[in-house]
């Protein structure tokens, strides 16, 4: 069970020898005359903590093995074959791959340069989903648009045979929403740019780095295919061409690109169970995934998810006297990075999921999802209904010593991955993390094993092996309704 | 005169009008009724410092307007005749450009994978000056070696057919020595590699940051030549590469380049005076180059180099109420990047110098070099006969204020830039710049304006505008012996 070596098991050997002491142990009470769930829950979480958990090493050999794993690929199967190989070896009852049909993008070579007023070249990544250019590529001059908005006031017809590029800068926030906002340029960008006649589009890259590193991402279809090839551009090429173009200079670049679609592709998903003690048909899925974008390893996104999600499961295997009543499920989902919000391009592993276990779903009593990388967790947010429970209150015990805070709002939807089984009626709690750089290194070449803190990647198991814990050893209903809010007081 | 806008050049006015109070300008004495020369240093130290320089504005619309500039190429001589364009413009006189044969080298398609275990793309630069491939690239299995010593270890024909790598990691340090130990490999691997019947050579990029960015520069000729293709691995690559190896894995990469030379190209060096009052004939030449590494734009190295020595010399022609006694001389050279130590591989621009101004080189006074990023200064070195003078205590006077301390060991050989000249005798200054980040940024596609802090480029600008001010307006003889040391005290 000692997954780390040296100091830092020498300092969990330490915390849990404390955590053995029998005055401590009885404090809280208990219902068997063992640890009660809140004491265990302080134990995984310890544990967690110590480095005693087997995150660093999965995503470390995931995404060294493996390297880029995109949707439909050898690389993201083989990764699959692995974790199911790991998952098996490793204790876990019905670990199995549903395999699932998809099409898979492929990019090929592209390039992108400035052609005039002097040649330079450009540090450019076509969108996922865009289509490839023309054999010679595609050369026209450049109109800019600050915003998504400007883009979407030119009149029709504006954009004939030029090259539209929405120049919008992604701003840096804790929680990502800044993320939301720039990425509808990424998303609708090519459509409202070849409406208007446009050859091509371009955009900042949404992201909140410097380098010279283009971020790329899905764009959305629109009437059933990505209309003109669509690029990101790394924010210092964005800023060279707004700077050519404040000199007085038109600026014509040139965009090339051999992407293609393999229509016979399949993508799976990988899952693992740690079976229930009393009520195992009750399940809490916890999802992450395991394809990535194919320029960088996929380690920050989302091989830290992965391994997030798998050490806390066997966290909760391992250390306890006995299974939670209820049944804890991983699922490590594919072909989440080019999921499309509409029929027939869906979230692919989230909607074979759900159609894979319709049946099940009635008793899914909770999910969560890990996609936001490898930073510490500072905020959590549980369904409508127990937010002011017992169970809130207990869950807050544990996790506020970790730095983690109730949120003042029921969870939302969770991710793309849980998506479709929130949708389906799975109640959905988030453990929000630290976002404030995942978007330096976000759908980028940049996302290798380097850029992960291991002391906050520690920190996330440890919420989740505790919150996890607390959920699958409890009878809570997550789908109570919440409490109406109580009635003003007279004044 | 006024180079910025707003709030920075009122602050300049405030100061230069606190300048002007009688009573201050009186302070210290005056040879012609006029400020001292100490007073003049201190006021084109404290103008610069105001932001009121061009040296923003010149680097801005050099790295915007012309990208990279490697040597040879049409963006490097179109920024030399917009370069002798600007600073006729300004009144500098001698303008004009020096033109000189080179061979160069030039970038072609190139790519890098591992093919086996498992098929991942690597981020890597080819060296300059390397071969290309053969047209299907070559791969071969790598075999890793943690310095340059242990490759010159390995026994003769040892490499047959493998593909050698050097993973030693560049050490940060402010003054920049971890390159001079880390550049070895970079300079003599691919000769030592090929001895061993290495097909290529790697290693990982001489630098200091974790992006996916790959760090070129030049590697060394050999018996004529550059006998393998030679490429820089990020570092990211480089630890994938390590880690896979680590698994027990025997790891196969493929290398593809179409690297070319242009046997016929021509680069320049633009040449720019302000005339010396007095003595005209004595010259203090200022050097930085022009030309750039191919993937980024040149902004840090050395756009900011070129901006920071002519701003220094339009604050030194405008701001005086005369010219210093002796001429103030700015080089821009051409062709830095590639230069060889060894001919027929020169440092071109240097050396081109040296030959068109043999006649001239007796009475350059002084001559110092600046190539080392946007960063402070924090350090003086002087000829050794002046490092107790007068000159010393006033300069260090003027430079104290602002973060430089004076260097206990003399001035060495300048850049490579200056290098030829110092062979030759001309007495060099040095003023050392902060390079714990310049390595993150040298030599890649991320030299680009953004990474610029313009505060540190204005104190650039003031420390050489102060210093060269205080030696060409003096009669200083800095080819002096330096003192014999003081004898020892009697015990």
């Amino acid at each position: 069970m000692c997954y780390s070596s040296g100091a830092r098991c020498c300092a969990a050997t330490l915390l849990l020898t404390l955590i053995a002491i029998p005055g401590l142990a009885a404090e809280g009470g208990s219902r068997d005359s063992g640890p009660s769930d809140e004491q265990v829950a302080a134990e995984l979480r310890d544990t967690a903590l110590a480095g005693q958990n087997m995150a660093w090493d999965w995503v470390s050999e995931l995404a060294t093995r493996f390297g880029p794993r995109p949707a439909g690929s050898d690389n993201e199967r083989q990764a699959a074959v692995w974790a199911a190989g790991r998952l098996k070896a490793l204790g876990f009852a019905n670990v199995h791959i549903e395999s699932f049909p998809i099409t898979a993008w492929v990019r090929g070579t592209e390039s992108a340069q400035i052609v005039a007023p002097v040649a330079q070249p450009l540090v450019a990544a076509a969108l996922g989903e865009s289509p490839p250019t023309p054999a010679g590529g595609v050369e026209a001059e450049v109109v800019i648009f600050p915003t998504l908005d400007d883009l979407k006031n030119a009149p029709a017809g504006s954009l004939t045979g030029k090259i539209a590029f929405v120049s919008e800068r992604m701003v840096r926030t804790q929680d990502g929403a800044g993320y939301g906002v720039a990425v509808a340029a990424r998303a609708n960008g090519p459509a409202e740019a070849a409406r208007r006649g446009a050859v091509a589009f371009v955009l900042r890259s949404v992201g909140t780095d410097s380098n010279r590193i283009a971020h790329t991402g899905t764009t959305l279809y629109a009437d059933g295919r990505v209309a003109v090839p669509a690029f990101a551009l790394s924010g210092p090429d964005a800023d060279q061409i707004e700077r050519l173009a404040a000199l007085g200079e038109k600026v014509r670049i040139r965009l090339f690109s051999t992407a293609s679609y393999v229509k016979d592709a399949h993508s799976q998903n990988v899952i693992a169970d740690v079976p229930g003690r009393s009520h195992p048909q009750e399940v809490v899925l916890l999802g992450a995934h395991l394809d990535s974008w194919d320029q960088g390893t996929g380690a920050i996104d989302d091989g830290t998810g992965t391994a997030i999600i798998t050490a806390a499961a066997e966290l909760i295997r391992e250390i306890p006297r006995h299974p939670p009543r209820r049944t804890v499920r991983v699922v490590l989902f594919g072909s989440e990075e080019v999921a499309q919000p509409v029929a027939p391009f869906g979230a692919f592993g989230g909607h074979s999921y759900v159609d894979n276990h319709k049946a099940e779903l009635a008793s899914h009593v909770l999910t969560g999802e890990s996609d936001f990388g490898t930073d510490r967790i500072y905020r959590l947010a549980l369904p409508a209904g127990v937010m002011k429970s017992p169970f809130a209150t207990t869950a807050m015990r544990v996790l506020q010593p970790i730095g983690v805070l109730p949120s003042q709002a029921p969870a939302g939807e969770g991710g793309t991955d849980i998506g479709p089984s929130a949708e389906a009626g799975v109640p959905v709690f988030e453990l929000f993390q630290d976002g404030s750089r995942y978007f330096d290194i976000h759908h980028t070449a940049d996302d290798t094993l380097d850029k992960i803190d291991r002391e906050q990647l520690d920190q996330n198991v440890a919420a989740w092996a505790a919150l996890v814990w607390l959920a699958a050893d409890s009878d809570v209903d997550f789908r109570a309704p919440a409490a109406p809010p109580a009635a003003p007081a007279p004044h």
